[in-house]
């Protein structure tokens, strides 16, 4: 793949597009050998097309199909081709109609985007006025495709995708199964995977997002081992997988809807971190009954993490005056007196449980409350599945807990 | 710039080095000129330095220099500069000491780090086992960095700049100027700097992270005429710039803690990002006296938002139950009954400040809820700096707004 665009270069814009490439490429059993990023020099990106096209199979060029002059794509594809540029009639019309459709006239400076390399295939591009086009240059097919994400990602599926499985009918496209794990090493669940007998075919990826690794399972689409391995892996992994496919507060959003609860989030420690998440699911934000981030000094400092935090989650449950719509109520409850223990309390209509943790290595203060914001949830996640509520994490360590039945409450 | 491993190639990992050390070269007077990615395979890397040993100046190769079996940039540097292996007892030695430190033995495995290509330069790693090294190959001095961002960091300041510098002592470092803007569009902003005459050497340079774009000024290090430059910045842009060097966040942290007001913030609308948000400056986290978000249902539903955010802002700062450590206090509410209309409100001593707003553009709730968080804090800015509270956000469309002296509060 080569990129292009002096603010991709220069880091001033991520380049978004190369990942997901990589990753769709990966997933239709394609890989990806090498990457590269030049400017908008066209000398520069000339000599990549032609260095490319004489190593590569197949070559995806992204950006520079702009209108304005820094905009060097087919310019120098045609260079690296040893070839002309030709207007085609053709996108001239559809850019045409596609400013027709909103009422305005096609600048005349849109007419750049309509001259490709002589003898290139033209890409549509439904939702843009860049179209993309598709030439062979020495060994390699190049693709050459917009640099807006989402018009590159709708010519990636429309026009290229389907091309590469005509052409190459022997490569075998992949199913991924994603699974969410919280609270282990990436290293101790690579160890811990190794019993797995991995059918033919079949690849393990591990990506690391604080808190959260995703381990991925590669297999041969439509496989019927698949589910087999899948089961394995939940089977070794225990219930520190929160969520399957999707990220623990979708997995949360699922199993509380099919409830009529209704969330509570006092949150002296975590200060706004759980409830600013919670707001990310649509789902779950109705379901939001009240929430409340303490200043340091509004919790009693007489107290104990453990004996503070239920005392929040109790003043919680009995205040009522927020609760115009009924509803039974949960409450996640997070407090500190001291940067090392936290407390954190789910209360239910069941019980309450807290307990009482320190971690193992020493975090950011963002990614702490991002950690017990984590622990929280599944505590939630747990409740609401049927589970233990308190749960093992190998990366934290759990000094004390405690459970409260409702009645004795 | 050369980056190795499978991980930065598939996108598992995002190469903040590759962004990093642009930033640095180009403040430094170099420019990259090109970017590669390559996965870990021996022939695949050691052709692309060859490649890029023929075509560059300076080649800087980062990853790929650990204890495991996929590191493999030594052996294939090795390849390219078509020479051996040798082993750096001094290395062996250095490495040993840093165990020695940790009370631990080395394990054989990091020998591994030591072998470096013969003739190679060595360069120190005071942060961890893997030494650089640099080489002269084919027409390029190439440069061997380990993939630990915090190494390459320290490593790219401590030897490989000043190599750089001493080497090209005709290249001119340069200066940058930040200023940050909210509320101005890229193009528009880059309209408006039209009018400046900069003086040879300078550049401006924008960055566009939502909500907020950077202006950079770039100048010859030292150069006298930068501050008259980055005044008509200031002038040109008005008070859409909302801080200088640093973000918001700490403008705004730098202004409170030389107060001794204490801030309440309700949030209806922003539900808990702006909360979050204010934790991430250590600064800000003791002055937050008390923290609300509401659920949808907690405004009422009678109210107009602007009626119902001054509600919500009186009734903060009537309610002095939470307020034990005194201190004057200021509150940041905010609140909508749909979701195009969003009303925010600054409660001071001096009076009641609330504007009601709507977006000219289509936000995803997150970025709503940050723009409206930006707005809250910019508000806040304002007052502490003695300007206008209510902004003009060419961004945004103003509906209506109050101003209500406390007096009559």
């Amino acid at each position: 793949m080569i990129s292009t665009g002096e603010e991709v270069l220069h880091g001033d814009i991520t380049d978004t597009n190369a990942a997901w490439l990589s990753r769709v490429l990966f997933e239709h059993g394609f890989s990806m050998t090498r990457r590269t990023t030049v400017g908008d020099q066209l000398d520069m990106l000339a000599k990549e097309i032609e260095h490319c096209s004489l190593t590569a199979d197949v070559v995806i060029v992204n950006g520079g199909l702009g209108p304005t002059t820094d905009d060097l794509t087919a310019q120098a594809a045609a260079v690296a081709a040893d070839v002309g540029l030709e207007l085609s009639e053709h996108w001239v019309e559809e850019m045409k109609a596609k400013y027709a459709k909103l009422s305005r006239v096609m600048p005349e400076t849109n007419i750049k985007q309509a001259m490709l390399p002589e003898g290139a295939e033209l890409l549509d591009n439904p939702v843009g006025t860049a179209c993309g086009f598709a030439m062979h240059i020495n060994r390699a097919w190049v693709f050459f495709t917009p640099g807006v994400p989402s018009e590159f990602k709708v010519m990636t599926h429309g026009q290229i995708l389907p091309r590469l499985a005509q052409n190459y009918d022997d490569v075998q496209a992949k199913d991924c199964h994603r699974l969410y794990t919280f609270g282990l090493s990436e290293s101790g669940i690579g160890q811990t995977l190794q019993a797995l007998k991995l059918p033919e075919g079949y690849e393990l990826g591990y990506r690391s997002s604080l808190p959260f690794i995703e381990v991925k399972i590669f297999c041969p689409r439509g496989h019927q081992e698949a589910a087999h391995i899948r089961q394995q892996v939940i089977t070794l992994l225990g219930d520190n997988i929160v969520s399957f496919g999707q990220p623990l507060l979708e997995e949360v959003a699922d199993k509380l809807v099919k409830t009529d609860y209704r969330l509570t989030v006092c949150e002296q420690m975590t200060g706004g971190f759980l409830v600013n998440w919670l707001h990310y699911s649509e789902a779950v934000q109705p379901r939001l009954n009240h929430a409340w981030v303490l200043g340091e000094h509004n919790i009693d400092e007489q107290q104990e993490p453990l004996a503070a935090v239920l005392a929040m989650a109790t003043a919680a449950q009995e205040n009522q005056t927020h609760d115009r719509q009924g509803g039974s109520r949960l409450i996640l409850a997070s407090g500190t007196l001291n940067e090392g223990q936290v407390a954190v309390a789910l209360s239910t209509p069941a019980g309450t449980w807290a307990q009482l943790i320190t971690t193992k290595r020493r975090y950011a203060s963002r990614d702490f409350r991002y950690v017990v914001s984590t622990v929280m949830l599944d505590m939630l996640r747990r409740w609401l599945s049927g589970k233990e509520v308190i749960g093992q994490y190998e990366s934290l360590q759990r000094v004390g807990d405690i459970y409260i039945p409702a009645n004795e409450g």
